[in-house]
Formats: structure tokens, C-alpha cells, sequence
């Protein structure tokens, strides 16, 4: 715990916007077993508000109800009794709650991330029966202003303004990677959405204050943690990944290319350098060890990834931003260079395989998007080659890329490699395909082919609402301008 | 409803005595499927707040817990899930609640009525487990004063601590007829519970506001219910019960008896006897309607009892505290005394069985106490038949009573026909079997026969703190004082 950045941190905490949303319930009189549906018309973080009256005699016993706070409409009549994931059950958004008093306000303590709210009566007395007057949701949010939804043609705006809503309804007093789940902050997801935030919200300061966080809760040899909680009190959580503390280097550049804050780069540019120096532990000569001893490294949630190769260009892309970094502010960069040509040629000896003319990775040789996209990200063997190696995967059966965080990845890839067609391509194809299945909000997890997928054991806990997706905003307005911004 | 009897009550609205009591925890780290227990050593009626801490990684995700609140020890290991009785399932103390922050303390919103406290991690993320550190009550009850337990013996004063806890906690912003269930003002039980206060908290100004509340809530025509709701605005319920509405009259003479206030029993004394002559429209002639016609006449919970006898001598019993209350004040009885005399003459001819030398009821001729209790109360026959009637019914197969309700006029018949040690008998071993059986306050319901006893269909929504339970410190007091009062 570093306290000077902390104390930082503290400091730059937002103020939350607040808006009252109300809608009417269908005031239908609700009895042991009876069930009703709240719409909002859209996707809304905040805590909630339910007017409850009644119909028959005076209630002579509490009503219970559950409430079920759903984001997508699927999820109302998903039955999640049996849920029995990896991860935790009690972040399903249902609530169990006596009301004593009717008619009355409901107000509840927690935080929901919801569209819809379903109201089942459990146990009710039999003299009367339980009516939803309304509910109240006070949304909130850190974005301090509206942005108007923006693209070259529809398709461009109306998966805008999708993209706006989940980045806006992420930022609370930390960029969170998911308003329902896990409600904090990681790293991998604050990169990408300050990259969306730059080009639209503009909150540098909410920036800034999670680099300090991060920076704050390193641990005593200076390495950054995955993920930092800040409730109830600021600490860092023991989840380390090899890409996730690596890539406080690029955020921190992209914070400073957009603010100009010298200040802020200078004080964490240690930390940040700190990260290639520890990253250096994990590697034998100047190859990165294979994925069984490297830890965790995310990439994405493919469970059947190999992620040697990925890991070994995610190490390359973050050292020369940090060359790239050092430069802007002034500070010596002959080492890094001199270490990021030796990763570079090991990445090639190691990794291309020159039959395919493609990446791979692991003892098994294994071929996938993420390890190309990586290698093309960092630039290993040249733009032009670059656009070849992209182009090669599609006629492959390599790994394809799960989440929308790699396809972010896909899609940056492809524009750095030139192929701006292609990357909007990709983008309207299958950020559209969410909008298409009734997505507010992006989701976290998205397969055309499987709408069941879930890395968690099932999509009860999956997020529809979920940082990683919302770069759309930052592609169309950077790069699909339609010649605006050439 | 009557406003100005409404303002009165509203302006005696007693302020709460608080206090706060905290109990450490075992302290045993928490997992799926894992419980504790906490014990506060005693029956308290409050809001609760328990401090959870936990061991392992940080919480990544919220603790699911359920909160079960027992008042009597055999609840903790209770099965509630099939619950299928009669009243609401909802009364039944459980809470399901989503911990976020950890460490923090759980502040619960609504009151419990509770011993124990048996917490339940029914979800939570394997890398942590969550510790139940300390709970607290913030006790409550409007009894002003404590009262020390009194008795000629060890037993007496052993039931006349429990008795006292459960009128405490039973003395809430109106007298109570259980914490647990039904949280509220019944006229049966207010009529006992005042009887126990005058002799111990004396906290005159709760009966006087409750007698208000029923002379406020009463019908166009006059009619008291049974029972008044005071959340979240006071209302009358629509249940009336004959016995119950005319039970007003002994109970507003007993206050005028204990306080001498004039002012009050002459205001409320037209509302007092508006209740003859509405229970008078049940009579065809002098003799009350049977059972069946009768609509709702308490008197018990015994669900094979009929009720026609009980209820002429609940009428004519009232009809004496009428009298006896008018003549107090200076207030004309000549109709009520013409009018006893013929229900007195009807009660006998109807119901008088003289081979068997007891009364009996209904068209079956049904022998139960509750008939005979009542018409020894009523004085139908004299004092010295009454306490043959008693003494009589003892080798017979009448219908016993089965509620201490029941009990309590059981043990009143008995003094009033002057045969105190058996009152006093029947007093220690119907009532000390209960602290035998673990009572730290009176129950609702105590079969000596039959541990699981409930009219409900379950013990689980059995009351363990009951307002008609209380009236041994009544008893001890004023009747069974060791020669102290003679």
C-alpha cells in the first residue's frame, strides 16, 4: 500500500449524478404463488424504490416477496435454483423481503443493475392481496453529461448508443467492470474503458483516480494486482495476472496522450516500469514460460487457450509503450529498446511458424486468434505482415475469440494493420448481433453460435452490462468517422 | 372511525425505553452450507445488528445468508419449508440477506422477537469464508420501570420472571398480543395484559391510549373489532367476535378501577355499552344464537368447542362489569339490571344440565370448562355452586381448555368461587410446565400433552411470547400473596 497515491485517490472520488426514474406497475392484485413485471424501457444502475398497496381486508401478515432484478428480458423466467456455477450464487440479483407495513414504500438498501424487476409473492395471507403501485429507481452514474449517440449510419449510431449506456453505467466511483458483477475495478477493463471515455464522457479525473488506486494497493515488490476493492475500505485483491498488471503501462499512456498530465505520468511511471522488471521473472532467457507456469494470464475466457504466445506479445505491446512513454516525458529508453528487440526475436524464433505463416503457442503448437492478434498488436513482424496474418486465421480452424475484450482486440489489430473495412466490419457484425437479442447494454459474454455460453457454469451470473464492450464508442468516433476525421 | 378519540390516543403514544445488548459470536469461519448460533440469553423484542468480518482472500463476491430469529431453542433445528398452515407462512422470523461490504455490520430494519439468532451462509464465494463476530439488540418495550419477581415461594417467583418478560415484551406502542405474531392490539389480550400491568409496570396511559384505539377504530353502528391495526395508519380490522367487542366493558371498568379516572370512563362508557346492545341482536329471545349462527365467539382455540353457552355468560359477565361500572359513575342501570336477570334465568333454563349439575352448550349439549368457566365468572348460579360446578367437571370428559387465554379464567373461576390453593395448583403446574420446557417468556399455546399444539397447523407460527400468557404476576400479586394481602 503506497498511502501518498491512496491519499490521491481519496481525493479525485466523484460525486455521483443522480436521476429519478419512475415507472407504473400494472396494479394487478398479486396472492400466494402470483407474479408481475416492472419495465424501466432501459437499462438503469441505482438503488430502487416499490410502492406497494393492497386489495381485500387490512394486512394481517407480512407480505414476502422476491424480487428478481433482471437486465435482460431472458432472464425473468430463467429458473436459478439450480445454478451451481464457479462463482458465487449471491450474485444473482434476487432479494427475498418481508414487507410489514401496506401500504407503504419499499426501499431497498442494495444497488441493482436492471431493466426489468419481477415480483413474485411467496407467502401472503389469504384476507388480502399485495398490488405494486410503482417503482423508483435513483440512477446513478459518474458520467457528468449526456453524449449524443454518433456514427457514419444507423447501424454505427444504434450500436453507439448502446455502447454509451454500458460505459456510462459502469462508471460510478470507479470505472466497474460490470454494474452487477463483480461491481469493481480491474485492470483490463479500466484500459479500454478510458480509451471509450476519452472519446466521449471525458471524466480524465475518474481516470486518474483508479491509476492511483492501482498504484496505491501494489504490493511491497511493486506489482500491480488484477483487481482493487474499494469497499468497505480501499485494499487490493491477491488476483494477479501476467497481461492485467503489464498493462497499467499502456493505460497510463493513453491517460497522458489524452490529458497532457505530466505530473500524474512522472509520479507512476516507476510503478508502471516496475511491472516489465517483474513480468521478467516469468520468463526463461527471452521467452515467457508456457501457460501451466506462467499463473494466470486472462487474454480472454477461453478456457481451452493456450496463452504462452499471447503473453510474450502482451509483454512486447506493453514495453514499447513504455518506450513510447519514457520518450514523451523525457526519460532514458536504452534498456527497454534493447530488451524489447531480444523479446521480439525470441517471440519469432519461438512462436511463428513460417509452414503457416501464423502464430502459435504452447508445447502443442496451438493456433489461435488471441495469440495473432496479440503478436499483431505488438507489431512484431510488420504491418504489412500484419494484415496477411489476419487475413490467413479466417481460413483456419484456430481458437476464435469469446468475449468482446478480445474482439476489441481483433478489431484494433485489424485497424492497425491497416484493414479499417474489415475491423467495421467485425464490429457492426457482432456488436449488432447483441443489439439484434435486446441488448440496453453490452454484454460480457457474447457467441453468436451459443447464447448460453458462460465461462461460469451458466449465464444466471453472466453480466449484460459489462465494461470490456463498450469500445464501439471509441472505434466509431476514432476510426469509422466516414472520412470525418481523415 | 371517531376522530377525537383517535387525536387521544395519538397524543398518549408512549415513547420506547431502549436498550442495547451484545453478544459475541463463535467466531467459526463460515462456508457454503455452514451456520452458527447466537444466544442472547433471554427473550428480547428489538432491532438487530450483527458484525461480520471474514478470513481468506478478500470477498470477491456477496455472502448469502439467512437470519432465523427463535424465540424458544426448539425453532433453531425447525424445518419451516413445508409450512402449510392457515396463517401466512410470512410470519415466521426468516430473512434472507446479501452481505456486500465485508467487514461490516448488518443492520436489520425490521423488529424480531428472539432468543437466538441461527445464521445461515447459504452462498459465498470459495475463496473466503465469513465470521459472525458480535450481534446486537436494541431492546425495546414502553413498560417504564423494571418490576423484581414476586412470589410466596421459589416457584412463583420463578413464573412470575417469565411473566413479567412477556408483558415487557409484549408492552409496545400499544399492548401487544405478540412480538413475533401478531405484532398488535387484540382486545382479548389487551383485557389480561392491563390486568397484570396495574399490579406491575403500571404504565396507566397504554391502556387508556388502547382503550381509545378500539372506541376510534369502532363501526357507524358502534361495534368494536376485535383487533386494531396501527401500521402504517390505524385502521379497524374487519374481524369481530362477539365475545371480544363486549369484553370492552369488564376492561374499561378495570381501568377505572385501577385509576380512578372519571373523565375517560364517562367518555368511553356510551361505546362500552353500545356493545350490548349490539350483541343483543345474537339473541333470539333471552338466549344467545348457537355456535353457527353466532359468527366469531373467541373463547378458545379449541376447534371442536361450541360456543353458545360460553358466549350468553361472556354477555351477562359484561353486562355485571356494565352495572357495576355505571353505578361507579352515578349512572342510571335499571334496564341493564332487568335485562341481566332475564339472561341470568334464560342461561339457567337453557343451559343448566341439572342431572349433571353443569352447564352445556349447543344443540349437542356439548360439557366443556369454557361453558362453565364462563358462567362461574358470570356468577349464574352463586358463588357456591360455582365452586362445586369446578370441583364437578373434573372427573367428567368436558372439553379442557388448551389455551392459557383459557387458563387464565380457569384460574379466575377458581378464586372467585373461593377455592384459591387449587387456583394457585393449577396456576404452578400448568405454567411451570412451561419453564420446564424452556420459556424465557409465557407461549401462546401449552398443551401439556402435546409439545407440537398449534391451531395453525404448525408450531412454527406459534407465538412464544404472548400477551394472554401473562397474567400470573396478576395472580401472584393480588391472590396468592402468602397471607401478605389478607
Amino acid at each position: 500500500m503506497i498511502k501518498k497515491f491512496l491519499i490521491k485517490a481519496k481525493a479525485l472520488k466523484p460525486k455521483l449524478t443522480t436521476t429519478e426514474i419512475s415507472v407504473d406497475a400494472d396494479k394487478t392484485p398479486l396472492g400466494d404463488g402470483d407474479h408481475t413485471v416492472l419495465d424501466f424501457g432501459d437499462h438503469f444502475v441505482g438503488k430502487v424504490k416499490i410502492k406497494f398497496s393492497f386489495v381485500g381486508s387490512p394486512p394481517d401478515a407480512p407480505a414476502f416477496v422476491k424480487l428478481k432484478f433482471c437486465e435482460h428480458k431472458s432472464e425473468l423466467d430463467e429458473d436459478t435454483t439450480n445454478y451451481n456455477g464457479w462463482i458465487s450464487k449471491s450474485w444473482i440479483q434476487e432479494e427475498y423481503v418481508h414487507i410489514d407495513d401496506i401500504p407503504s414504500e419499499l426501499k431497498l438498501e442494495r444497488r441493482y443493475a436492471f431493466r426489468y424487476i419481477r415480483i413474485d409473492v411467496i407467502n401472503i395471507s389469504s384476507k388480502y392481496r399485495l398490488v405494486a403501485e410503482k417503482a423508483t429507481v435513483v440512477s446513478q452514474t459518474s458520467a457528468k453529461n449526456e453524449v449524443k449517440p454518433y456514427g457514419e449510419d444507423e447501424t454505427a449510431k444504434k450500436i453507439d448508443k448502446v455502447a454509451l449506456r454500458t460505459l456510462k453505467n459502469c462508471m460510478q466511483y470507479e470505472f466497474e467492470d460490470g454494474p452487477k458483477r463483480d461491481r469493481r475495478l480491474w485492470l483490463g477493463d479500466l484500459r479500454l474503458q478510458a480509451l471509450a471515455n476519452y472519446e466521449t464522457y471525458n471524466n480524465y479525473d475518474l481516470v486518474k483516480r483508479c491509476l492511483y488506486l492501482f498504484a496505491g494497493v501494489s504490493e511491497k515488490n511493486g506489482n500491480i494486482p488484477a483487481c482493487v476493492f474499494t469497499r468497505p475500505r480501499v485494499i487490493a485483491d491477491d488476483t494477479f495476472m501476467f497481461d492485467y498488471s503489464l498493462l497499467f503501462i499502456p493505460t497510463l499512456l493513453d491517460y497522458f496522450t489524452a490529458t497532457g498530465d505530466k505530473a500524474t505520468a512522472l509520479e507512476l511511471l516507476p510503478t508502471a516500469l516496475r511491472q516489465i522488471e517483474i513480468a521478467k521473472e516469468n520468463f526463461d532467457g527471452d521467452v515467457v514460460r508456457d501457460s501451466d507456469k506462467l499463473g494466470w494470464c486472462f487474454i480472454d475466457w477461453s478456457l481451452e487457450l493456450n496463452k504462452q504466445c499471447s503473453a510474450q506479445a502482451v509483454y512486447i505491446f506493453c514495453e514499447k509503450s513504455a518506450i513510447k512513454l519514457c520518450s514523451l516525458l523525457g526519460v532514458k529508453t536504452d534498456e527497454l529498446e534493447e530488451d524489447v528487440k531480444r523479446k521480439t526475436e525470441a517471440a519469432i524464433s519461438a512462436f511463428y511458424d513460417k509452414s503457416l505463416n501464423l502464430f502459435v503457442s504452447g508445447k502443442e503448437r496451438q493456433l489461435s486468434y488471441a495469440s495473432n492478434i496479440w503478436m499483431c498488436l505488438a507489431d512484431v513482424t510488420g504491418k504489412e505482415n500484419s494484415i496477411n496474418i489476419l487475413a490467413r486465421l479466417e481460413n483456419t480452424d484456430a481458437i476464435r475469440p469469446v468475449t468482446p475484450y478480445l474482439y476489441h482486440h481483433y478489431i484494433q489489430a485489424l485497424i492497425d494493420a491497416g484493414a479499417v473495412d474489415k475491423a467495421k466490419k467485425t464490429m457492426y457484425d457482432y456488436w449488432d448481433g447483441m443489439v439484434d437479442a435486446g441488448a440496453d447494454t453490452f454484454w460480457e459474454l457474447y457467441d453468436p453460435n451459443n447464447a448460453d455460453a458462460s465461462p461460469y457454469g451458466s449465464r444466471a451470473v453472466n453480466n449484460y452490462c459489462h465494461a470490456w464492450s463498450c469500445t464501439p464508442s471509441y472505434f466509431i468516433r476514432k476510426y469509422f468517422t466516414g472520412g470525418k476525421n481523415d
